[in-house]
């Protein structure tokens, strides 16, 4: 192929799932990737998972630049891959489906293309250039869109853990949660995507790396929604990372992050 | 039959999974059961799994008596089946797949058989007064167990959200979470099963209402855990409840948190 499609997304995809499926709940080794006493888990279902994906793009688009959690970046140029084997980790160890496989496709410094992959429910959440989509084992990639909130008072919110947040940002983010109609913790990279199909309308997330928020970028923005920084910049670089149905509930929700 | 049994838990969860499942993401009508501020969600997904789960269990078991979230106490006598047709109400409203479908059967005030459904994943977690079990799809059901951690620092920490607790019970709350390996939110009923499953070690929830346990209580009992309240009493009642994977991990997360 001259171009990836949703074609080699699904591929990229199929390959990553072949790796972390089997691995789900099987109870093998998790490695402590720090020395101290924090716990970041990584298993070799991240690693295994990490290595398929790069073998496949590597294969198809070989002057592509590759950027992974596991194994650092690769190549250069413009066009871009940046992979998180699994985001969600802990979900995973956990036994939690939540977790998932990201893709991302930057072009220039802006992301194009992206999938979450999902395997235990059989769900991909991409965004292809033309659209987002969820497509669920054998059925048909359905078009998913954004729902139409614009005021907090309205909005569903979601963030991983209030503990990602401490300082004057904590009492931003509380000041966030008790504007919210409700509010739900636990939610790693499955939030954006159930943002994406339109089931919630606010997504706030602290210090995340590119690779964290590269394939959920599209996946937004193409599903009719809003993504940026807690500054309103662009998000391609990670760090602290604001989603939102409509451009009204991201502008309220950014002022009250911004302080 | 005389008596129920494995099949009879699958076929009253087959009942609730085609009233829920068909209404997840639909977008369907959520009501506000609460008049003040606060948000609690109720779906007509709720009210019709419990109306066929009390349909089934009248029709083979009518001199039994029913406990339901939405329909309240019908009948009397030792022999009790107690419903939560959706726990995990704001998890199916935002798309999660961590709500479930919880029937438990009590005699004589004792917790004897459960079961916990979760149809967009197609698993059936459940106890038959013999072992604990996960069945998946058209799969066997296979026998499931605790994990044998017995120290906190060792032990993975699950609650639905830190926002259940306050005062100085938030404080002995956050206790345990400082001295777990690592503690996750947002997991409704879905904890439960995960730890009856082998997969986490402590599962700790604020002001539960005795249809929020009912059914996980032998789940967990029959699959080598422990569950009680934070005092050490039985949980059939429900509040504040804390479930571990062996004694020695339940004593030491139970001194912690009664203080």
């Amino acid at each position: 192929m001259d171009e990836p499609d949703a074609t080699f997304l699904l591929q990229l995809a199929d390959a990553a799932d072949r790796e972390t499926l089997p691995r789900f709940r099987a109870g093998g080794g998790i490695d402590n990737k720090l020395s101290g006493g924090d716990f970041d888990p990584v298993t070799e279902a991240d690693r295994a998972a990490e290595r398929a994906i790069r073998k496949l793009i590597g294969a198809h688009f070989p002057d592509h630049a590759i950027v992974g959690e596991e194994y650092g970046e690769t190549g250069g140029g413009d066009r871009r891959w940046i992979i998180d084997p699994i985001d969600g980790t802990r979900a995973f160890i956990t036994g939690i489906p939540v977790w998932g496989t990201l893709i991302g496709h930057y072009d220039a410094g802006r992301a194009k293309m992206g999938i979450m992959s999902q395997p235990f429910t059989g769900e991909r959440f991409f965004a292809d250039g033309r659209g987002s989509f969820l497509k669920r084992g054998d059925g048909e990639a359905r078009p998913i869109a954004v729902r139409k909130t614009e005021t907090i008072a309205d909005a569903t919110l979601f963030t991983t853990s209030p503990r990602l947040f401490s300082g004057d940002l904590l009492g931003r983010f509380e000041a966030l949660e008790g504007a919210a109609r409700l509010t739900r913790f636990g939610t790693d990279c499955y939030a954006f995507a159930m943002l994406a199909a339109g089931h919630v309308d606010l997504v706030v997330e602290g210090g995340l790396k590119p690779y964290d928020i590269a394939a959920l970028i599209p996946l937004i923005e193409q599903a009719g929604g809003i993504v940026t920084t807690f500054a309103g910049d662009r998000p391609e670089q990670g760090g602290d990372i604001l989603a939102a149905a409509t451009p009204a509930l991201h502008e309220a929700a950014r002022r009250i992050l911004a302080g």
